[in-house]
C-alpha cells in the first residue's frame, strides 16, 4: 500500500512518534501483565497492555493528552469540547487540567454516574442536555460559537488516533516479535493508531479486532469494503457502541485489520476470568480481547500474543456476577 | 521488651532475613501501588503492597513457601499436609510443587469451590472430610501417621510467621520512613511477622491491625491481655476467621500493635473503592486495612501510611453489587 494512496487528513507513524513524546510527561508507562492460568487455558502466552491503569482508567487518555497539547497556544486557551459522556470525556478532562485550559463536555440526561462523577473531579464543566443527537450536536454548535472551544472528536480526530497509537508502541518496544495483537474495537481510535504503530515496526504482527457480535459495524465495512453506519449497537461494551468512524476504516483498511466478533456471553466470561486470574478490574470493552483469543484458541496455539486491555471503568451498580438474582 | 522474655518457639527478625533469602527463586517481588483519588478521600499517602498479585493470589505463599523449603530433604521427601481450605491450601499445593514434593490438603464438605479450584490446580491431594473440627483432625492425624507428612500451620508456625514478614520488608526497603503499617489480623500470621519486620528495621512505625468487627477476637486479646478464643466469628472476610494463634499473641503483644474494628459495611465500601480506583481485584480481607483508615481519617491524616493488600481470591459467585437484587 503506497504512502500516496492516504489522505492527507491521515495520520501516520511519525505522528505517532510524535504523540510519544508530547504525552510522555503526562501519560503513565502502563505495565504488561501475564498469568499462567490464562497461558495455559488458552494455550498461548499472553502480554496484556493494562490500559486500565492508565490515567481515567482507560487508553483514552493517549489521544486526549496529545490532542490537547498539539494545540496553538491561543486555541488552547479558549478550551477544548466534547460529547463523549464515556471515557473520552474523563481523558479530555484530565488532559486539559494537564496543560492548565478549560474542557467542556456536553453530557446527555442518563449518562453513566461513575463516569460523569471522573469528567466533574477531573474539573471539566458538564453540560446536560436532552439524549438526542440534536440535542447534542446543538449544544456543541453553541459552545464553539460562544467560547471559541476546539472540538476534539473521540476518535476520528487525527491526533486522537495518532496518541492512541501509543499504547502499541510500549508494548512492542519491550515485546518486539508479538506474532499478533488484539485491541478492541469501537470508534476506532485504538484501533487506527495500532494499525499505524504495527505497520511500521512490526510488519509480521498480525492486528485483530475483537468486537462485540452486537455492534459488529466494523466486520461488516471491513468485509464489505464499505463503512457500515446505520447498525445499531446492542452489547454490554458501552465503550464499543460508537460506529467506526471514516479515517478510522480507510487506516484499517489499508492495514488489511481482521476481525473476530464476540458474542456478551463471551466477553462476561473472559471478564470473569480477568478478575479472577489477573485480579485486574477491567471493563466488559477489555474483555473483548480474551474473548476473541479463546473463541478461536486454534488460530492464536502457540503463538506470541499482544493485548490491549482498553479500561477499567466498570460501572459496579449495572455489572455483576449475583448468586442470589442470577444476573451476570 | 526485652529478648529473653520470648519463648525460644518465637521466630525472630533473623528468621524474617533468612526467609526472604530462601523464597527469592520462587515468591513475586509484588508492586506498590497508589491512587490520586483514594490519597484525597483519606487525607494521606497510601501506598499499597499489592499481595493480591503473590502467587496464589495471596500473602500465603511467601509462608508456605518458606516452611517448605525450610524443611530437610528426608520430611520433605514424605509431604506437607494442611487443613486450611482457603489460602493457605493453595499456597501450601504451590510452594510443595516449587519443590517437587506432594502436598496434602484436608478440605471440609461446603469449602468454597474457587479456592478448592486452586489447591487442584496446584497439584495437591484433596481429601474431603465431615465439616467438623473432630472429622478435621481425624483425618489430619491419620494423613501424618500413615504417610508421614508434616502439618503445616497456617499461621502459628514458626516459620510461617517469619515468611509472612517479607512482605513488610520489601514495603519498607522500598519505603523505610513509613509512619504507620496497617495489616488485616485473622490467625496473624501476617500481623505478627509484620510485627517482627518493623521492629528490627523500622521501631517508629506504628503497627496497626484491621480486623473485622465480627471477628474481634484479636482486639478482645490485645485489651485484656488474655488470649480470647471462645468468639464465633461472623463476617464477610472469610480470610480473617481465624481465632489468633498464641505465638501470634505473644509476638503481637510484644510489639505494642493497636487494633482498629471495621464493620462488614465498612469493608464493603472500602473494597468498592479499591475496585473502582485502584482496579485491582481484592478480596474482602484486603479491604479491611482501607476501611480502618476511612474510618479514622483524622489518626492517619498526612501520614506516610503503608497497607498490605493481603489476597484477591474474591468468591466472584458470593461477593456483588447487584442493582437488580440489592446484593451488595
Amino acid at each position: 500500500m503506497s504512502h500516496a494512496s492516504r489522505t492527507a487528513a491521515l495520520p501516520d507513524f511519525a505522528a505517532v512518534l510524535a504523540a510519544a513524546a508530547r504525552i510522555a510527561p503526562h501519560a503513565r508507562l502502563t505495565p504488561i501483565l501475564r498469568d499462567e492460568a490464562l497461558n495455559a487455558r488458552s494455550s498461548t502466552t499472553l502480554h496484556f497492555k493494562a490500559e486500565h491503569l492508565q490515567r481515567g482508567g482507560a487508553f483514552k487518555f493517549r489521544g486526549a493528552c496529545n490532542a490537547v497539547w498539539a494545540l496553538p497556544d491561543a486555541s488552547a486557551a479558549r478550551g477544548v469540547l466534547t460529547h463523549s459522556s464515556g471515557n473520552h470525556g474523563a481523558a479530555l478532562a484530565l488532559a486539559a487540567a494537564s496543560r492548565g485550559i478549560p474542557a467542556h463536555v456536553v453530557v446527555p440526561e442518563g449518562a453513566v454516574r461513575a463516569k460523569l462523577a471522573l469528567i466533574e473531579t477531573a474539573g471539566a464543566t458538564v453540560h446536560r442536555c436532552a439524549p438526542t443527537l440534536a440535542a447534542r450536536e446543538a449544544a456543541c454548535i453553541e459552545l464553539t460559537q460562544t467560547l471559541g472551544t476546539t472540538l476534539i472528536h473521540p476518535y476520528e480526530n487525527s491526533a486522537v488516533i495518532a496518541g492512541q497509537g501509543t499504547a502499541a508502541l510500549e508494548l512492542l518496544h519491550v515485546l518486539p516479535d508479538l506474532d499478533a495483537l488484539v485491541v478492541p474495537v469501537g470508534g476506532g481510535g485504538l484501533a487506527a493508531g495500532s494499525a499505524l504503530t504495527l505497520r511500521a515496526i512490526a510488519p509480521r504482527c498480525e492486528l485483530i479486532l475483537a468486537e462485540p457480535a452486537g455492534a459488529a459495524d466494523a466486520a461488516a465495512s471491513l468485509r464489505s469494503g464499505t463503512r457500515v453506519t446505520a447498525l445499531t449497537p446492542d452489547t454490554i461494551c458501552d465503550g464499543l457502541r460508537a460506529t467506526l468512524g471514516a479515517p478510522n476504516f480507510a487506516l484499517l483498511r489499508e492495514a488489511g485489520a481482521k476481525v473476530i466478533t464476540v458474542g456478551d456471553d463471551e466477553t462476561r466470561a473472559a471478564m470473569r476470568l480477568l478478575w479472577q486470574h489477573l485480579k485486574q478490574m477491567v471493563e466488559p470493552s477489555s474483555a473483548t480481547v480474551l474473548a476473541a483469543v479463546l473463541q478461536q484458541r486454534a488460530r492464536f496455539a502457540g503463538r506470541r500474543v499482544g493485548l490491549i486491555l482498553s479500561g477499567g471503568n466498570v460501572d459496579l451498580d449495572a455489572i455483576a456476577f449475583c448468586a442470589r438474582c442470577g444476573t451476570g
